[in-house]
């Protein structure tokens, strides 16, 4: 999740740790947390900036849930009440009617003095918050929102797999998806080396794995290729520099930069990413790493269109299902930034 | 030339201008400024860091000065007193027997209220500094100092080549080597996007022209070779990602990668690069954009001395003269950070 507190860990006294999500209401098939699936109930609202919810991005678009759980994007630079609706006319989301997305945690839990986060899911009725929990949300779109799937939706999750996918996300998480913000957090060098080590070391072995296998788990996408693949598309445009994990550049990497890039040319992964909120977000907000808030030209974003010949390794991206159509009119990226 | 105020340019209010050198009395054969080239009574004092420093370091090199002009080497971190001589046993440069440059300075000019930079040339005898211009100090080594050049020495500025040199230098100055310091401390986007666009469009420009041929001017390594290379060898180091001169990184660059290894692979060039001196200084001096001073771990070094195929384009890189002999014992660079 994305907080505010991001840019300030920078100056705490010790080692960046990620807050838990405190609202880990579910939402599921039996409504046994008080939350049915119910198309046209929830808002998500995520940051297009923010890597744990863009895999909610993903997810959303490879089920085909876009009229199930409607979207709501914030404004990719936050001030100090947080992320905010400043894209949207008149500042406010045209259906919470809310300036920031904090009025749907206060409407939750009155004065609750956590961050805010991104990704979010509110039910639309009440205003309330109902999850935060990065972990968990897009587990649930997965496996509970299925009588709400497209048809050829894939199965991010099959249960055949779900030790093994379980395995690899977890070391991911705590190396890479989180490893990338403990590295560029760090306050000492001691931490910092620690953590940028551990990336790589642990992209040294998803690149043995990945050498020889389209895909993390299985001949198919899963839930594994999507939480990898939103912290690899950021990598080279803001953990190499801005973060300091700049052993090499994924696009010096030749199988993590093919298998990045297949992902990003399969409809629901590219087609959700902007460069621009992206870059913004992390160089702008972050004053404790880049007091001068200037947004590098760089990198240069033309490569992420190029053939990958992944297809060699044979795979089927969506198992016995179909890719998702276009981008939902409304939701699709400007071009800037986008190759 | 680097010095002490380079951090706190960050914080100006207008656009990063290098001060021009204050000392520029010139070491000559005919000794018409009053500072005659004589073997052993200069002392040449660098950061290693610093690559205006450098260029200095590699002309000695190449020319084989060594025994002539005595050399200096300043910490790579300086403190509020500027570059001092804490690598030095007691911390005071045994030769001159000072503690900090900017003694040497005094001594020249009293209450002299500017900038402390290296490279700086101090008469041995007096204890004056005699010049700190870095744009001359080369040009000297190559034209005024010919009685003491090593047999075989290059002509590292010949006669007929010097329009050609100087304009090529001039636009690699401007564009490049100043460029990237324009870049990095720019105080606004504007002025940053300035600097960064002029630093790629100059290095497209030059990629054309190092395509086809070996060396910038003719066929032989010259001045201009000395003063790109300087900076070159600094790019994915620091200023990729410390300067957000991040369009593509110089391992990214097949022909400029390749131009840049086969220098280093040139006796006189590797030989004088100390890449832990130059990751410290930028990264832990310039807190106005890197506040934690963490240093990072990367990039991987280990492409400098993978074969660059360079001579297959031709070329004599010292012209009618031979390679300088190995390092002066004393004068190597620890393995640390080179390949």
């Amino acid at each position: 999740m994305s907080d505010g507190d991001e840019g300030n860990a920078a100056y705490g006294h010790k080692a960046f740790k990620r807050s838990r999500s405190h609202f880990a209401d579910r939402i599921t098939a039996d409504g046994r947390d008080g939350w049915p699936v119910e198309a046209g109930r929830y808002r998500l609202v995520v940051s297009r900036a923010c890597p744990w919810a863009s895999r909610v991005l993903v997810s959303r678009r490879l089920l085909g849930l876009e009229d199930a759980l409607s979207l709501a994007v914030v404004d990719p630079i936050q001030d100090d009440r947080s992320w905010r609706f400043t894209l949207d006319a008149d500042g406010r989301d045209p259906v919470l009617g809310i300036r920031f997305l904090s009025e749907a945690y206060d409407r939750r839990e009155t004065g609750y003095p956590g961050g805010v986060s991104v990704p979010a899911v509110v039910d639309v009725p009440s205003g309330e918050l109902v999850t935060n929990d990065f972990q968990q949300i897009t587990l649930d779109l997965a496996t509970e929102w299925t009588a709400l799937h497209r048809p050829g939706a894939p199965d991010l999750y099959p249960r055949a797999r779900r030790d093994e996918i379980d395995t690899v996300m977890a070391q991911v998480y705590e190396d890479v998806n989180n490893g990338v913000y403990r590295s560029g957090f760090a306050t000492t060098q001691e931490e910092y080396e620690a953590a940028c080590a551990g990336v790589f070391r642990r992209l040294d072995l998803l690149t043995d794995r990945l050498a020889g296998q389209r895909y993390l788990v299985g001949d198919t996408i899963t839930e594994a290729d999507v939480r990898l693949f939103t912290t690899l598309v950021r990598f080279d445009a803001v953990y190499h520099g801005h973060f300091k994990c700049n052993r090499w550049k994924l696009a010096e990497n030749p199988v993590l930069w093919a298998y990045a890039r297949d992902l990003y040319q399969t409809p629901g992964f590219g087609d959700t990413v902007d460069f621009d909120h992206i870059k913004r977000h992390y160089y702008e907000v972050h004053t404790g790493i880049n007091p001068t808030g200037i947004v590098p030209l760089g990198p240069d974003l033309s490569g992420w269109l190029t053939p990958h010949h992944r297809e060699e390794l044979g795979g089927r991206p969506f198992g016995d299902g179909t890719p998702p159509g276009p981008v939902r009119p409304g939701e699709e990226i400007p071009a800037q930034g986008r190759p």
